[in-house]
């Protein structure tokens, strides 16, 4: 297949790319770099040192002989461009991972909030309106997450994006319905994936456009089979405050000597899947398309839900690590129980990766062999959902302003 | 109170802000004009003459010794104009009109399904964010639409903005819980209009924000009390395919003798309210706010339901005008059943003006007045939901086009 992955230079982009180039498939990368600028701005950097986009598919061809392509688009301002490179290629199917996907990020200043919004919301939705203007059949593939569902405890298991509900008539009788899971994003990230929820039924219902939405839980590991290969063709992993995901902070921590960030009681559960299945997962779902004129695919991609407290007592005990208990600087319940079904991907073949300590173990190996570029002071997630909260977050999890000033 | 009237130059905005300048309130409109560079861009114009925003405001003050305010700020692309507008002003509430409203115009084109997407999502968008940095406490009240809600007949009667559903947990048990309506929303613009509600959902849970969303039926009409007091405070009136709206197309076709354009079967049901009411509507809500920190307010802004055929058989039937059974611009049911809760209005003291002869015979009157001002060949709705559907769009309903050739 042709595949076109927008947003094909990011965390998962990356490796999504050289796992389906290796499976054979003709990839095309359409990114802005955005995630690049944004490292800039925040003055950060991944722990890995990242090669250009340019420099890693040279070398990808150089190991394997393959090809991977590179344009450089703006999907979510440059509407004509991404209509006449998808009118000029054709794709056969697409990937969209081109959305800013930060919860802390999105939550950092208004100007942030207004990025998030305009950047996720136009990048969807003038992909799927480009693609009814071209009569362009590719199977889009988007990446979602499970914080459309949000976390709140209604006591029954989360479904794949459709929920059937009894709703009374005015007769006494009861009908049943499948609506779409009801939306309780907990950031403007997350509402913007909600919104894109929206545009994809809208779409698929109005012009047949085959959509498949992956509901992704949180991302952990860095390398797969592909990123492995060569030094220069290894994956971003994010550390930082905003883009560092809980489970690879705590793992990075450790390997630093920092203290595992745990906000609140840790008593949030959240669904987890290692990247390697996350590349697996969309391959999954690339060869397994919805009809024309069928609602929406989604998928629960995910392995796995743990209580973050238990993740951070679990590398506590593997590393020696210490835990820092923190000021929550998200507006989020304090605990959660997270039930959620993926029977779906499951039953297509997925062999879960599941959390054991040999993988953990690896990652914290990486982290220590890259342990010299970290700033700690970019560490503490100092992002606040509201300006009450943002008075009370800790800035300095090792206390080591206090030090300097005795 | 100081009231900001967002699209306060429109077909409600207008009469709105005249209706509260009458009650006392102290107004200022923020608009961008764009209403009226549509009608440039369509080539067609306000059946009624109207006048530039500054001479209605001119006028209005010596009739009534009120001003109204105006100010050009474009919402969904200066951000940093409004927040300082809003930071100088501090309004006590906010009337947020301003989005491009007509379905049609939104499947005009690919760069129309864009323009309303980008302008409707920022403007609301621009708008929260504004409020939320400012710590502006402020009601917001919108103007969404019965068409958030879809037209599928579920057979359960539309409740006003929550759904009571039952969900099945995995021990067997049935849990309660009030969801927003599930969105089916039928064209781009209503599409937009379901995102402002997840848009609103979230910076009422995360910012406390207080909201008013107003699920309006189509409007009907072009008089109100104050419009009436002099010719140069009259409201616009639609009457081309894009931006006019059923009952008043009807209206109109039957003044200026051109066949009543009825789409389909007319088997639509649909919500109407008059503009009296609505502008009504509107200030019972403003003096009604939610409680801050409470969810979402939601009124069902009608006051009766109508099937778009008995509409057009009435009008027939009053005028003498014919009726033209045309193919159907847009993708939707073919006949749907529609019965809708709207006991809150009524309760809050509405006295509905329903649909009645005398009423309907003073806006064909009205129509007939400025008859001259009408491009006949604007009238048929040719803006169509899908490629396939536009093949068959009838462009003159009239047969003029096949006199001309014979």
């Amino acid at each position: 297949m042709k595949i076109a992955v927008l947003g094909g230079d990011g965390f998962v982009g990356w490796p999504t790319s050289l796992h389906l180039s290796d499976a054979g498939h003709e990839i095309h990368i359409l990114d802005n770099l955005s995630r690049r600028w944004i490292d800039t701005e925040l003055g950060v950097q991944s722990l890995t040192p990242m090669d250009s986009i340019q420099e890693r598919t040279r070398i990808w061809h150089a190991e394997t002989g393959r090809r991977i392509h590179f344009h450089l688009i703006d999907l979510a301002k440059d509407y004509e461009l991404l209509k006449g490179w998808l009118a000029k290629h054709r794709p056969d199917a697409i990937i969209h991972f081109a959305e800013q996907r930060a919860a802390p990020y999105s939550m950092k200043s208004d100007r942030h909030k207004n990025y998030t919004v305009n950047n996720n919301v136009n990048a969807t939705h003038n992909l799927l309106n480009a693609l009814v203007e071209l009569e362009l059949d590719a199977h889009l593939v988007h990446l979602g997450t499970m914080g459309v569902y949000g976390y709140s405890t209604v006591g029954a298991a989360i479904p794949e994006g459709y929920l059937p509900v009894g709703i009374e008539t005015p007769d006494g009788r009861t009908v049943s319905q499948d609506i779409l899971y009801p939306a309780n994003p907990g950031s403007i990230y997350h509402m913007t994936k909600c919104l894109d929820q929206l545009l994809f039924q809208f779409y698929a219902k109005n012009d047949g456009l085959r959509i498949t939405d992956l509901h992704q839980g949180i991302v952990w590991g860095t390398h797969t089979e592909q990123t492995r290969r060569h030094t220069q063709l290894i994956n971003r992993f994010d550390y930082d405050g905003d883009y560092g995901t809980v489970l690879n902070r705590f793992l990075i921590q450790a390997a630093i000597g920092y203290p595992l960030t745990v906000h609140g009681t840790g008593g949030q559960t959240r669904a987890f899947i290692h990247i390697q299945d996350s590349v697996r997962c969309i391959e999954i779902a690339l060869n397994n398309p919805p009809e024309r004129g069928s609602r929406v695919e989604i998928f629960n991609q995910m392995t796995e839900t743990h209580r973050v407290r238990d993740l951070a007592e679990l590398v506590a005990k593997m590393t020696g690590a210490k835990i820092a208990w923190l000021p929550n600087p998200r507006k989020e319940a304090p605990e959660n129980e997270l039930i959620v079904k993926n029977e779906k991907f499951l039953g297509l073949g997925l062999a879960p990766t599941t959390l054991g300590e040999g993988l953990l173990g690896e990652i914290v190996d990486v982290a220590k062999k890259y342990a010299y570029r970290v700033d700690r002071s970019r560490v503490p997630a100092v992002s606040a959902w509201t300006r009450d909260i943002a008075a009370k977050v800790e800035h300095d999890p090792e206390g080591k302003r206090l030090k300097s000033v005795s």
